[in-house]
């Protein structure tokens, strides 16, 4: 390839990877993403890592994170025996998908910890408090569902983003 | 307060903390903000601190913060010279404008990035470029429209986001 046309490859991936980082994602696999995006034909592994100059340890590590991400997906290439991935190129549903996932199995762990909380109110009310100590458990108690209502909320949306991407038009 | 209901508050508290750890946020923050969302009163910073048993400058450091995500507000606090602060109960408000914010900044920051590099492609186009050179820069060409087209929905749904927080319900 000529030189200049792969310079501009070059600053596609790199400055890619420095803006997945500034998000707190790994550069790593904003880089091997964009190679992937930028290019019209599957990638195997070992050009992966020659093309973002990273070892092919770190290549494999972080491209396995992406699949997982449905970022991308491995590929058949003929006549090749060698993996070769490409991107999904539908980056709403992958971000919408792997977001609801880490905040479903957050919200499941934050439900779980709660109920030992609120299984802890109950016995507690039933003991002799006086009335300061009554009023600071009802109000940790009204909070407590206040902040309930609303991971519900979350979580229904969450469970219908995909109907709403057509609403929003992402 | 009874040692018992004193303890629900630390539970609630302290979980608080873990969860917002879960989630890439600071520890630190999730334990002073719901130190103050389960409270009736505002707390000074210096209660905050014994409270969620951290150190006076860690206290301090965190809960400007909060102020800065609008998480939490210092108020007067009648005959009393101490900063106190109260927790911002609109949680979806608070993190929707920081994230609007981030994710603008970013945009930002990425649109000039991308610039340069296309600047980079206009040059190219008018130097002599064999075939597959030429098809190569047509692909990151579209690639990037196609990209910058996401970006800019994106860009056009979080000035909106406020509006469509009563379609969705949150």
């Amino acid at each position: 390839m000529n030189k200049e046309v792969e310079s501009v490859r070059e600053e596609l991936i790199f400055k890619f990877g420095y803006l997945t980082n500034k998000i707190g994602l790994s550069k790593s696999m904003g880089q091997l993403y964009a190679a992937l995006y930028f290019s019209k034909k599957p990638i195997s592994l070992d050009e992966l890592g020659v093309i973002c100059r990273m070892s092919k340890g770190n290549a494999s590590i972080n491209i396995r994170r992406l699949e997982k991400w449905g970022a991308v997906k491995r590929v058949w290439v003929k006549e090749n025996r060698k993996d070769h991935y490409e991107a999904n190129r539908e980056i709403m549903s992958f971000v919408i998908n792997h977001s609801a996932e880490i905040f479903s199995g957050f919200l499941q762990e934050g439900n779980g910890l709660l109920d030992e909380v609120k299984i802890k109110m109950d016995s507690l009310e039933k003991k002799d408090l006086d009335a300061a100590q009554k009023e600071a458990l009802v109000t940790y108690k009204a909070n407590l569902r206040e902040l309930e209502g609303l991971m519900k909320k979350i979580a229904g949306l969450m469970k219908n983003i995909h109907s709403l991407r057509g609403l929003i038009g992402i």
